[in-house]
């Protein structure tokens, strides 16, 4: 990572503007469901994030850009009662586009004028904080941006970023032996507080999958009456299979009886030898059942993760998001950050096609709910 | 109404986009609630009426502008099944705004070119119920942008239209004689299907209000304690008074103690001499019962509307939206305009400062559900 | 209606337990759906009126039976903020039974000694709305057991009671006379407040049809495809239809290919020459659209009253359920009787083979939501 | 365990009707939430898998009981489909709990007389996972009759068993030495099929509380503001106690501004030195936070448990149900025991006051979802 600090803040910036570039101003405010976020929420809280926790700590002229955005772009309402009405992200239609980007830029301009004055460790760490967590809604950007494209019965193309590339999958499998490893981030450079606490885990031996499960085997799975098989399933993966009466993976349709997908490149029918991309947990577990296999652990790929061709979708795996052994949350505000969502989550390991360049690394814990499946999540087995 | 029909359809086409031109971009696709539609559907589907209803069916040489919009914008979907996917209102950021605009113009041009041709009385009538369509969308957008405006935290300002203005109102009541009156739309002008049927009612003596409850009638009403006593609501009314905490019209917010609303022009105080508006029928019904009165019928009304000042606010009878005595709906589509609503709503009469030039009568039959809140309804008493 | 008031409290209060005998003692507390309620609570509820409003109001030396019971068994929850936990009619498994029981017998032991000491008017007065109430706890005591009983995956017996019998059916048409009719109860015996306020309607040349639709009528309408076209519908009709995947009435079920329903005998196949029963407002109105005609209204079917054979079951009309000109509540707590319903709900008249005998008279205004279809309703066409 | 087998079942069997003794004929069929069974359920379930996976696969000569009982009390509904009505567990009067009574005496008559003639081990395999599982189902007895009993409005009694008993607790804290443990079941005794696949992992040092969180000191946590801080919360947790409005642990009523709760001796006011109880995941892992601490792992429990004072209550840990290493499902229908609830769920080690005697081992990984409150759950802290 030779760039600077200071041309990786500018290059955050710019590339969270530029994903959105595509899109038409209508695109901008829509919440088709709560997990989604509506793009210029992520353009306007992003550029809250560097307001609060650096301009207004580290400079004392800063001049806040409005206390309404203050207000309606930070994520912690939990102190906004006194306001008449509260913001509702899907709903907000004010401020504008071109309002939000006026207040991007005028926080990304203070907070380069500031870095050329202060060059703290403190007011560092924290710019650090603040790049990796854009780079992070840079990738629920994307995936925001594709549910809501991919929801218009249109199918409206995007444009050529985004979408998968064939690449050789080795066959094979990977062993692990039976001992006691190491887990967790080493080094200095940038990690999130969840990846810390090294410690030392004890595994036995298992084998792991070189190469992630296709479209083309997904496709068999669904033929062999995958999604009608309820022992293959998880009591709540079933349920959520019934309610939603889910059939393939999201953004997947049945069209003149074949299987296509919407892609930012619009509708198209499905590439055999890609990798399986939009399956919740329960459906990636019930797959791994049907191939009596299962879902490696983080720890296993961790292990392993320096023999896996890894990168091109989040790898869902079988472990439980929990704190690892000393976790501590940091302190104040960014002390949310992730400690709260300690509960009910899957962990998935690897990085994405949508992942910020240099966002990603083997000790990376991303996490899910089981029922997720708007991200780019795929399966890799164990056995 | 001196203008020709061609100079009408013009006015009309134009008023709808000039409704809509206060609006940012990002006004125009949001849906907050199930009852308001977006402002860019309001556009579209008043055109795609005179494209199914007048282009298609008299001008062989009309080409579609595209299927993708017929499919889109009409509100019939029981026929769509055969597409991939639903159009969700809400959430249809595709087509933008734009687009929407050159579809319009293009019907718009279609329709006066072929005006031009053809002055076939077939024709002439339904342009004609596509004038008074789209007129009806008109008051539909005022209440539809009013309440997208309206719930943003920050409470925009739209422009000066659309807001009340004080006018004189007399004191007094006026006599209803028992006996029998005729009702219902007679004469050759346009009128909907519901005010057809020309019947005889009963009417017993009766008295009607001359003034419309005001503002400062209200509140006294809220600090009586009127939403804290069950006993002046239907069951079903308090029902929904407390799942929803009312506890004041609709847009009326409690700021530092004293009650303000928002309108058009912003938030501000609220002026007691107003009419009351934005109250469902349950509130207007509750208001009487604590007044000790009642609201008119719609047939009491009729009768007396020539001796009211009427056509600020609408304004909620205590009749059920019925069909008149030999009500029959109009062949093919056209005749599920009225007849299907005729359950479970209220009539209201009048006409609001949001209603067309042109577009009231006495006889006209609006409805809505008890517990609607967003139209521009209010409340006038009798006895 | 030669038997004392004395005797008719008696038998009203012997009735009610009778309506009960068959039932297992677990039948009694289950609460399957809100509109119906558990036995015990009918059998509770009803006594409590009597403690309520006769012996408490009435008799100095009554000593309240248990202050939990009349917590418990009164509707009027709105002052009952100071216990700890609410009552919730379906999981009230305390007091048991038998406890009722024990309840019903004391009270009506009061109650009759009370009598014996006290002829006043007023006393008899509140006795004999008392014993309507019960009445009207009958009929529906009856329609709760049936849901109860018939939602039981084994379909049990009952007993030969409340079950349709065979009786001849006149085809024809009573006409009414164009003019005007009075309508309400007049006279000194017994009716409720919403039969009261007698009043004149004008009404226009109708007929009547002599005979209640029947079911082999309805399995053709089904059978012609009415529950798929949206034309015959309401708007809201058919989203009721869509959304509970309507496809006949009530306790209808399809065996081998055969409609079958259930009634208090068991499952057995329908008897086509029978008139049909448990359909919704919403079907009832699609039938007669299909029929190309209507619905009477409530003022023509009692105007016509005289001329048809009725109570075998309730006739939905198309009248909204509204005040008459003139209807006021009863004072105190008995006002809330049927004032509080009149909004979204749809008159029924006549009188079924579940009414109570001695309850029944062509002036009484039944009322139900449009979706019910619990209580035993058909159809009677007009036009 | 010095009792034949054939002597533990008898025991099992009557076990189950003991429990019930107290219950009045109306308790045994109201089902308060979707967790909550009724208990006529239980006992029906507890015997149909008796009847099934034993009477029916080894006795010859055994006549079903009635298949509409064995339709009606398996949980495997989803082959139930060319029945009319599916079996509502909560609305199911019929068949009435004498009748349930004499199904469970013919088949555990049946059971002994095929524990005579056959002795064969795959038959008494069964018959100890059938009372295994008739325990598991008598601890949620006593879970689900507390809930049932615990929302009448009148508190009644039950009995005195199952209420918590002072019992001297140490404070204290036991160590646990940094290294390597082995986990899981091991010996020839009965277990269940997670607790197999005996494995080992590494433990970090921690300290584990010799003795529960008290009444009292959860009283503390909720006087210093813990429900409502939501810094202390998971966010899923904190969105169930505003959604909830939870101030206390379940059962707990503040009665003239004291905390009193429900136990099965009626209500009363809190014993401040007993264990608290009734808490869920979510409230055990804020008051962790609070004291700044946090809940032991499974493993960390299982490795202490020698020096621990457990078995009254239920105790969370901090682990998600996973299957351990090498975890295998039995085969059949017995597969669908516990390996489909592997996701959501935590942990708890221990046993409760509920908890069959016989029936409780170190190993044993009771599980639950974060939101439960109605098992017999409480708190131990780790460091």
């Amino acid at each position: 990572m030779p760039d600077t600090i200071y041309e990786r803040f500018i290059t955050t910036r710019q590339a969270t503007e530029t994903i959105c570039k595509p899109l038409a101003t209508e695109d901008y405010s829509v919440q088709p469901n709560p997990d989604v976020s509506p793009p210029k929420w992520h353009l306007a809280h992003s550029t809250w994030f560097f307001e609060q926790f650096v301009s207004r700590e580290f400079d004392s002229e800063y001049k806040v850009y409005s206390e309404d955005f203050a207000y309606l772009f930070n994520s912690y309402y939990n102190n906004a009662g006194e306001r008449v009405l509260r913001p509702n992200r899907g709903l907000m239609t004010r401020p504008t586009v071109e309002q939000v980007l006026n207040y991007r830029n005028y926080v990304t301009e203070a907070v380069k004028k500031l870095m050329v004055k202060n060059t703290s460790p403190e007011l560092l760490e924290l710019i650090e904080v603040g790049i990796n967590h854009e780079q992070q809604h840079q990738e629920l950007l994307v995936y925001d941006i594709k549910y809501i494209l991919g929801n218009q019965p249109t199918f409206p193309v995007y444009n050529g970023a985004f979408t998968q590339q064939k690449e050789g999958q080795n066959d094979g499998w990977i062993n692990i032996q039976e001992g006691v490893y190491t887990i967790g981030h080493q080094g200095n450079d940038f990690c999130f507080d969840n990846e810390l606490g090294v410690h030392k885990v004890y595994l036995h031996n298992a084998q792991i999958s070189s190469k992630l499960v296709t479209n083309a085997e997904y496709i068999e799975f669904i033929e062999a009456g995958g999604y009608e098989d309820f022992n293959l399933w998880h009591a709540e993966g079933w349920d959520f299979v019934k309610k939603n009466e889910l059939k393939a993976p999201l953004y997947w349709h049945k069209v003149n009886n074949e299987w296509h997908y919407y892609d930012f490149s619009g509708l198209s029918k499905i590439a055999p030898e890609l990798p399986v991309m939009h399956v919740s947990y329960y459906e990636a577990f019930a797959f791994a059942e049907w191939k009596k296999m299962r879902l490696p652990t983080e720890f296993e790929w961790e292990i392993a993760a320096d023999e896996l061709n890894w990168g091109h979708v989040w790898e869902w795996t079988g472990s439980a998001y929990l704190p690892y052994p000393n976790f501590t949350k940091a302190a104040g505000a960014l002390g949310e950050y992730n400690g709260k969502f300690m509960v009910s989550l899957h962990v998935l390991r690897g990085a994405s096609i949508g992942t910020a360049e240099g966002h990603s690394r083997k000790t990376y814990r991303n996490f899910f709910h089981p029922s997720s499946r708007w991200q780019f999540a795929g399966i890799r087995l164990a056995k």
